[in-house]
């Protein structure tokens, strides 16, 4: 089959098990799984045409919403491309080499992009956001069921062994471990053990685990700019010289990253860049995996949100690409449940299980047993599951309520808010970020400046608004309060750009 | 009054509300806290002689045995000096300067020394202990009454404030801090307040932090040999050179440290000396504590068993004797309650609580909300004090049980047993430790060697043995065959010494 050349007469057999009701994945999902696997076996090679939704959806006997809906998501995440009148047509991008990494590795997406700090914001992209607090970008504890928790606290204490009690794994608990994992193979599309697996108290502690464990005095260690602030203070903590690369509208900018040459790591949020927002784009993921490979260097992955994707299902982990163990993946349940749970974990590959292992017997801050063993009969029983589909309708609701109500004012370019916790609010140019803060802070609301998050790189300004943890009537009161600032910060700026433009008073005279 | 003049005559008054039933102390602890005060206030100056406990106990209308065991536990902390025929005298040993540091600081003592490394134990003193897995510096889970707990855990959650459980203080929670203050006044001598603890999760994690916070690369980290291995792992981990300084019967050698100087830390268990198991002495701690003054050091103090104290209430701490602000205190409760609740404090002096919130804050290691709110109410509701009588006693009569059934072989002297999870057992001068530890091994008894502790000292043979986590069933089991395996150590060791005296084979002929 030739470039460009239709795939419309192929036959594509009926996905087996697509009409069997006993099935346990949705019809869309196997329909997805299914022209997922004919792309990367490259029965469906790059550039071909897929056949039309109308003429798959008769072939095998489904509704044709339900072909769409897999084709969406397939073009979310980049394996095709849609166009009314040309049809779909599968992607040239993804190399050769990273084809059937692993029986569920995806390709994620390059998402349609929230505009990055380089490119000034569409005004077609205007929109805004506001709440009270809007510092915490936190889940919402009033969400989470306190007294089921509760229950399964008081329950997980009775069956655990006194082995378990006495001397508790310092790598965490097996059953939760195994939790995890099946957590992780189902809806990260990572193949990982049990034995893979670190439990820790949060992010912080997971890279406070690894930057001790992998970086010696004076290596170099990459991250994001701007990035989280707290990544980058405990690489310095470890000895590391840190290394600022730039990120753009697809993610961290690998050019920059292989003229920074060898380093030790790099740490990255490709789910969604903390705090710009953008999803990694799958060319960047692979360019990232090439550089680890090539400098035998680590990528940490802080998945701190990918749960918590408004649109369409969260994208796979780069984890889920990484084919000689380079990428080191974390999560947090503070970030899920509440922060007060304080249980996160590492995904180790092997190599550097013996340096963690070490270092956990050495400061053996194995966590609380209690709230282990709860929360792995909270994810076994599906509770957790259901917590996060309350959570993300609620969020959404938030979030779209910021939107429509900030929206409006037209004053208020927003990037970054197709998942998460947070957005960006872009202000307008020459706008003194620090002041816009001060006045907030007057008004009694909190604002993070995006400056915050960045040591060296020169952004436009912007802060970083944070939603989740606020009411729908909070999120309406303060949202009005932060359109009056936004619309007087433009006014100020308008006023003084109209000042520069009208001739000096000594020129009149 | 001058030295060695009679006190008999003085007129100590009766002490307030010592007949009042509502009072909430016992006639004894208020005795002995009248008697203790008069001594630091120098009512009853150095080396006068006491009235008797047949006189104070008329004049106070109160029984002889009261006065008794009051003036016991006066003399098991160094107060006074009491001898059959000469009547009780106030000990001469401590410097002025130290005295009044605090209302209810406490002298602590120099115990009725068990047998140090470097004196032979004497003949009197031989007594033995054994067990099954004997590894086990443990409590004993079975007996935490894990449905009680259970209950506190599910209550603990309900009243939290939503800032509790979204934003948790990275010290920890304020209750818990409140009720370990409490305690630490009431039990151990010591005066803090709730901003002066960090909770963590236990030591390793306490000496994680300080030894981050407070040591640079070339510091120098001095550690008691024989010691706590994973102190010395973590100083060494964080970059620091450390120094192995000797102990003797009295603790720490404090010529030792003298000679080595300037120190950034010096790591210490006065409580119950790890592995060794002496209480460090007052003369001893007073010296220490110069030596931390002159050199601007900080001591951090271990008092990692002193709720076991098995002939006397435990000693106050040597912090509750710190007036500079140089003792760093640490607790756990992973020691008194479980090992899996990963709960444990520091008590920091002002100046170094900026250096530990920084890193604290840094690597954001707070711990776990649920069982600190747990732990909080049972500490308030007295279930943490009846616990620690319960698990006493029983750690008591499995100490008796082992002393009565190995102390009949005669083979076993043993030190370092009146307080604590464990014992040091000495083996027979040329004995090789590892040998014995490998046939006992094969027996399925598992034992420590105390080389195990040390990186440097030439310690004679002997063997760690941890007891608090076995039943009587199994330590009368156990302990039956580690006799039979001393037993044939001695034996084995004087066929040795026969045969090196009796003349050469070749000489007979």
């Amino acid at each position: 089959m030739t470039r460009g050349k239709s795939a419309a007469g192929l036959d594509l057999p009926q996905p087996p098990g697509l009409l069997d009701p006993r099935h346990s994945a949705s019809k869309q999902e196997i329909v997805y799984e299914a022209l997922r696997h004919a792309i990367l076996k490259k029965w469906l090679p790059a550039a071909s045409a897929l056949p039309s939704s109308r003429t798959l959806a008769a072939r095998w006997g489904i509704s044709r919403g339900t072909v769409e809906a897999a084709l969406d998501r397939l073009q979310a995440e980049a394996y095709v491309a849609r166009r009314s009148g040309s049809g779909t047509r599968v992607c040239a991008v993804v190399p050769e080499r990273y084809l059937m990494a692993g029986a569920a590795a995806g390709m994620p997406a390059p998402t349609p992009g929230p505009a990055g700090p380089e490119q000034a914001p569409a005004a077609s992209e205007v929109r805004v956001l506001a709440g009270q607090p809007f510092v915490g970008r936190l889940a919402d504890v009033n969400l989470f069921p306190m007294a089921t928790w509760a229950r399964y606290l008081a329950r997980a204490i009775g069956p655990a062994t006194p082995e378990q009690l006495c001397s508790p794994d310092a790598q965490g608990a097996q059953q939760l471990r195994e939790q995890i994992a099946d957590y992780l193979r189902k809806h990260r599309g990572m193949q990982c053990a049990p034995a893979d697996i670190i439990v820790t108290t949060g992010i912080r502690h997971s890279l406070d685990l690894l930057a001790r464990a992998l970086l010696r005095p004076d290596d170099i260690a990459c991250v994001e700019d701007p990035g989280y602030p707290s990544a980058r203070r405990l690489f310095e903590l470890a000895g590391a010289r840190v290394a600022h690369i730039p990120v753009d509208a697809q993610g961290i900018d690998c050019a920059a990253l292989r003229r920074q040459g060898a380093a030790r790591l790099a740490f990255v949020t490709p789910a969604h860049q903390s705090p710009l927002g953008m999803t990694m784009s799958v060319t960047r993921r692979l360019e990232l995996l090439d550089w680890a490979d090539r400098h035998a260097s680590w990528i940490i992955e802080d998945d701190y949100d990918s749960e918590f994707n408004y649109h369409s299902a969260p994208l796979p982990a780069l984890k889920s690409l990484d084919q000689h163990g380079r990428v080191v993946y974390c999560g947090s349940f503070n970030k899920t449940l509440f922060a007060g749970l304080r249980l996160g974990f590492i995904v180790a590959p092997p190599a550097i299980r013996p340096l963690l292992a070490e270092l956990l017997q050495a400061t053996c801050r194995s966590v609380a047993i209690a709230p282990q063993l709860a929360l792995a009969e909270f994810i076994r029983d599906g509770a957790y599951l259901r917590h996060l589909r309350v959570a993300r309708r609620c969020y959404q609701q938030r979030r779209d309520t910021l939107l429509a109500l900030l929206g409006a004012s037209g004053r208020a370019p927003a990037s970054g808010y197709h998942a998460g916790f947070h957005f960006v609010l872009w202000l307008p140019q020459g706008c003194d970020e620090l002041v816009f803060c001060a006045r907030a802070a007057a008004c009694d609301i909190a604002l993070q400046p995006l400056r915050a998050f960045s040591s060296a790189a020169r952004l436009p300004p912007a802060v970083v608004i944070g939603y989740t943890a606020l009411t729908l009537a909070q999120i309406r009161y303060a949202g009005q309060k932060l359109v009056l600032l936004l619309e007087r910060a433009w006014d100020d700026m308008q006023a003084q750009a109209e000042a520069e433009a009208a001739p000096p008073a000594g020129t009149a005279r």
